[in-house]
């Protein structure tokens, strides 16, 4: 059995872990030397929830699978380290980034809906608004699902509102569902509106680009590819110097003094028992545990379809195909068993004829988002069954003269089928706590986490609350702890 | 002399003062009776700046030269009393009201300005989300005006917006002098951004049904009309039961126990000297006089022409003819000297052709918003200078097919020559303070306004936060008032 001793060990090496190794290996100060610092990955490769696909394309774009946009761009750090960092052949804001937040063009089961004509836009602002005062006004108000709380504001308002701006606002509601990763009669009404800080930015180039740039400072010593953690001891006693043991699952011990767990949220939530879960010695306290149960993960996925023509708007950035209306009788985030029906989900894409402009007599791609349960159907089936569930959908799209033509490659994510990732992102499903999981892991709050064992930090997009759930979120919770390491070192 | 002796005076005849004098004589614990309150009005008739205007129109229309929207509908208190009391003689809110939301339809210099497919909505929405952010993130960050936080926006991000983006932006943002009637290059850019409670529910009855059914709950004889209020001695000693006397500018000496005073802000902030100012005895103290030193008073007019064809788009709820490009040496909140060039400012205006669909043959109006100072120079001209200032805006507006005609009636509202009303409701310059005003008179804080006089309240617009500037804002102070007398009784 080999064993290694170093100062700071970083589990998990997506852009929480490799954030903070960088922030730790650059510090002036110079307290930590590379052979200090160890990251420990799972997989063969760096960047967990970040991974540009190059290689799939037939059309030659890139694809990321996962985290695509900067959020927030008025206030995104990623954004600005990205866009002060100076190096254009790692990243052009001009060249890498498109705003491709054009009011989406919306097709329901009878073709495009209007929603400037018809005011469904300010009826659907109203529902959002009403919902957002219903739990500002008594925040005691006991959570409802995003499906319930709409038809709340429907019966409140009925005699006010045309049938078709009924029809649109309980259809569009659910394009939440590509937000959160999981179906509108599940997500918390309660905490499901968002305040945004500026536009949403797609990233062209890939998000790779921030992996890259992270990983560049980082001597490769200090990364462990393909090993998987499976026990934390806190109490070690093995070598008196250093106060945590972590073991791999190929035997492999490390003795560090401090750690970084920066695992998805649906790693830590997985039992001792579990392949991929983490046996804590002893056991997480109470209170992490309390606070992870009261927390979902969502799956967020995609499907990519190329087509070597173009039969669609080239014009839009994104379209919006609606769900038809719900059938009372039927439980849309139960798990898919048989073939899903189409518009049973609705479907929330991109239009890469408008990302990439150039070279569209060769064809183009719709990127499409997909959600919980879909997403665990789609990915675990094949891809004609994709297009099988897609196309009565798609053809909406189609534009006069023009007629729908099957996919000369799909691509789809598989997420939910990696045992070391399990979905997308934190999610609230009803009567969920928003800030249970923050306050335990984030460091930042007296009495919770690991208490008496300080040196054991977490990071990650669920243990913040600037950014959760984003890519820039993790970034930021990388350089908390790093800061924080560095701190208690001196 | 003639003299009175009442146990309450509530001064000021508008939607504040008729919301306390009603509630203080319908409370069930019959406290006080009809000869008990006198409301003290400067004017001919009841309803302060609330004003519908049922004669003039030439097309049968009722035209609000006051309020006229039902602000923030989801909460509004006055709606929702309207709705409850079921008098569909007085309130039909089906037949009364209109949502005249549809997104507006907006032109500039050079005719149609398409937001949408250039991305200039989402802009927008983006310069609103930095203003509200750039106060938010540090709120010691010193005042600018609405103009200069939108330059400082579109410096920061010049790189990233087309020209287009950038100069309709800053056109735009002109929009908000039609809410706080006062130009861009005053308007506090720290206060501006709104938080709307829902959608703009125009009245389309007229706002005086407020006015009417409030006054029908007031006997006559409770009510003196024509009656300026000249001082209030608040260390009254003549009549040994009454601790304050009001006298009128007739001589009228009337004594009283409890006074709501709910003159406009404008009125309160004349000196002593002033014909319609008011003289305090013993004077303001200081904490109110400088709260009222440190807010402004808007000037939001309209202007309304009534065509005998219709010659824009019917369909279309709201047009927005948008100024040109700002010149830089002219200072656009100045007083206007000499006639205005159109296109100095901005105009947003209501589509009465799609507010009032029936007998369209007949011709139909536009109803134009109006903002300081443009506001005090068309109120102080003739009707025919209005039709010069606004024509050549309005030539933009003409569909194929049809040719602008003359206005066969034009209305003209007359707030800033009013002496007892000069002008709209608060509005924010830059450096001014929201809440210094409402502190000093809402009556909620300790240690704040006529100290040792508690007997005497202030009612209004200006006296409150939640609607500040609306007519249910007016009427929540009215009844907050109403209940503290009440209480204070027993």
């Amino acid at each position: 059995m080999s064993s290694r001793s170093v100062e700071v060990v970083i589990i998990g090496g997506g852009v929480a872990g490799l954030k903070a190794a960088q922030t730790l290996l650059t510090d002036p100060s110079g307290k930590l030397k590379s052979d200090d610092i160890l990251v420990i990955e799972a997989q063969d490769h760096l960047g967990g929830r970040i991974f540009t696909d190059k290689n799939s394309s037939k059309l030659g774009y890139n694809y990321d699978l996962g985290a695509a946009w900067f959020h927030d761009s008025l206030s995104n750090i990623v954004l600005q380290d990205a866009v002060n960092d100076n190096d254009l052949d790692n990243f052009d804001r001009g060249k890498d980034t498109y705003y491709d937040d054009k009011d989406p063009k919306i097709f329901g089961e009878d073709g495009h809906v209007d929603l400037v004509d018809t005011k469904i836009n300010r009826v659907y602002e109203e529902l959002e608004k009403f919902i957002e005062l219903y739990y500002y006004n008594d925040t005691d108000e006991p959570d409802l699902s995003l499906k319930d709380i709409t038809d709340k504001f429907l019966q409140k308002y009925d005699s006010i509102l045309t049938p078709t701006q009924k029809k649109y606002c309980k259809l569009l509601i659910r394009t939440y569902e590509s937000w959160y990763g999981i179906s509108w009669d599940v997500i918390s009404g309660k905490y499901s509106m968002m305040d945004h800080h500026g536009r949403n930015l797609l990233n062209v180039k890939g998000y790779s680009f921030i992996i890259d740039k992270l990983a560049k400072q980082i001597p490769s010593s200090s990364i462990l590819l393909n090993s998987q953690v499976k026990v934390i001891d806190r109490s070690n006693k093995d070598v008196p110097t250093k106060k945590v043991m972590i073991e791999t699952t190929s035997g492999l011990k490390v003795y560090t003094n401090y750690v970084i767990v920066t695992v998805p949220q649906s790693i830590l939530q997985l039992s001792d028992s579990s392949s991929y879960g983490i046996t804590w010695k002893p056991p997480l306290p109470i209170n992490i545990k309390d606070a992870l149960s009261e927390i979902h993960f969502g799956c967020l996925g995609k499907v990519i379809f190329e087509f070597d023509s173009i039969w669609w708007d080239k014009n839009e950035d994104r379209f919006e195909i609606l769900a038809s209306e719900p059938d009372p009788t039927k439980s849309y985030s139960d798990p898919i068993t048989s073939h899903p029906r189409p518009f049973d989900y609705p479907a929330y894409m991109v239009n890469f004829a408008s990302v990439h402009k150039e070279n569209l007599s060769k064809g183009s791609s719709l990127v499409i988002l997909t959600q919980s349960p879909l997403t665990e159907y789609l990915e675990s089936h094949s891809n004609e069954d994709a297009w099988r569930y897609y196309k009565p959908m798609l053809e909406k799209l189609v534009i006069p003269g023009k007629s729908i033509t099957n996919p000369i490659n799909t691509i789809k994510t598989s997420w939910t089928q990696n045992p070391y990732i399990r979905g997308s992102y934190s999610a609230l499903h009803t009567h969920d706590d928003p800030s249970s999981l923050i306050i335990q892991l984030s460091g930042e709050f007296d009495n919770t986490g690991l208490i008496g064992n300080k040196n054991i930090r977490f990071a990650g997009e669920h243990t913040i609350s600037d950014g959760a759930g984003c890519v820039h979120g993790a970034y930021s919770s990388g350089l908390r702890e790093a800061d924080w390491i560095l701190n208690d070192i001196s």
